[in-house]
């Protein structure tokens, strides 16, 4: 099964909860999984979101945790993946995925970005979630060759994003 | 879902080949999902096993990967995490467990072991299996104040014993 | 022994070249170590101007490599840290170091800077170097109560920085 | 500079105390830096016999710690690497060294020597220091074609196999 990152911060207020929630359901109609960090914020919100739209026997929320405790993940993660390492895990996410999709988002989420630039993974940010997403969507990270970061306005955009990305 | 570890050679024979399948059957019969680094060999076969015992809709299977590919996860693998992290990421498999069981095992297998132990998972070694399985199977690693490594014979030893273990 | 890190593209032309020989010059007359990817670029011109500047018989030079040969460091490097993991060194590069240091840089110097930003580290940018330090030279990255990413417009405002910056 | 690593026990008694400091010693009198899991036990010991015998000046003795707060390294570390992986870092201190000793040893030292065995690096086990290093001393870990674990009985017995390791 393929897996969609999403990346956004641990603390979020009630329209970014509300934004991630839309974005999680479209991740689970892309027909992939969704992996993230596993704990609360946008984290969480996009866990619920994919669960709600999924229903409860379809699709895959994985979290990949920064401490040793499985535990430690939110209540809509169906796979916990503790690393004991940290936000060094922070590397894993995105490794992790085929695609990876940013909202909102402060420094955890910004490495997450460059780290997943970096990697050639396609990358699309809610252009109007805030945050790093909002400054990077549409942009090049730095001057390598690949396409930019895609930009969605709202969550019809991404799903017509996430259906142009190759399922690898 | 909780996960079971598999951990064994990426190398088997037809003997190990077969008890490993065996070995996925009874962790897919037990309720949790398998996790295990995702290649060849015993893995393959664990996973396969699973596969065959839980039927194509439950369950699930982790491969954890060395590289940073999905695609050199074995075919059995429904979720595929690339690390690019090498060997690095033995210590992920068995943090993502909780129980480990070991079956035959080069010095790969070994390095898991005494990773899992020192994290106090519970472990079993099948101690018919050969490798460091069998050598470590019903033994203590170090003078840590815990169960030793639970010996079973056979799969239906094991069956016991993943019934023992609490889910956490 | 505290470290600087010094973080920068592996891609550098003779502008950077310079500038980052100058700051590995100002690291070593702080009375520090310097760590960094180990590679070339601006890595490599930084840990070449610290040698030059600290003698042959003063100071370190630690390279922290994404791949698993020692031989990869650049000539300068006196102790090399393979890891075997990749780009997911980036995160271990500035955990190693008491401050970090950024000069131009493209998408991995951009995860280095939001990493070390998360871990609180003391961040320092030159400010006319191009790429993401001149970007986020006297920016916060994100809302977390800390001081901003310092600017320093030369090599002179960098070692008055460092003269600031406590020994951990 | 060329890093061999001492593994061993956080916890050791006196007279492993006592050899681990020789051991460091002969690790100095090699020519070649010291790296280690940067904690008490063995390590410190180990560490602080290589500072004895390297005098202050010379040589060099790289921790590489579990926490992320480089003040959790003994005092005789030189350079400490917090890595804030917990025990995943146990992986990285035998990646860091161009040869590895072991001294006693407990679940964490086993995980190193199997670690080790299969990066293919060169293994010395002093065979009369109890714990894994002598169970394993002149022993092959697995089946891969390549030399045993060496045994050294005493400290002139390491010095010479330390003489005969070729540099990387």
């Amino acid at each position: 099964m393929h897996l969609v990152a999403v990346i956004g911060s641990g603390d979020a207020d009630d329209a970014l909860v509300a934004l991630a929630r839309k974005v999680g359901a479209a991740v689970a109609r892309s027909g992939r999984g969704l992996v993230c960090g596993g704990l609360g914020g946008v984290m969480e919100a996009a866990c619920e979101g994919y669960r709600a739209a999924a229903g409860p026997d379809d699709g895959l929320v994985v979290g990949i945790l920064p401490g040793d405790d499985p535990a430690d993940a939110n209540p809509w993660v169906d796979v916990a993946i503790p690393t004991g390492m940290g936000i060094v895990r922070n590397a894993l996410v995105v490794r992790a995925a085929t695609a990876v999709v940013a909202v909102g988002g402060e420094s955890g989420t910004l490495s997450e970005i460059a780290l997943a630039w970096q990697m050639g993974k396609p990358l699309c940010a809610l252009s109007t979630s805030g945050g790093w997403a909002q400054r990077l969507a549409g942009a090049a990270v730095d001057s390598r060759p690949r396409e930019p970061v895609a930009a969605a306005a709202d969550v019809d955009e991404l799903e017509t994003w996430l259906r142009g990305v190759p399922p690898r």
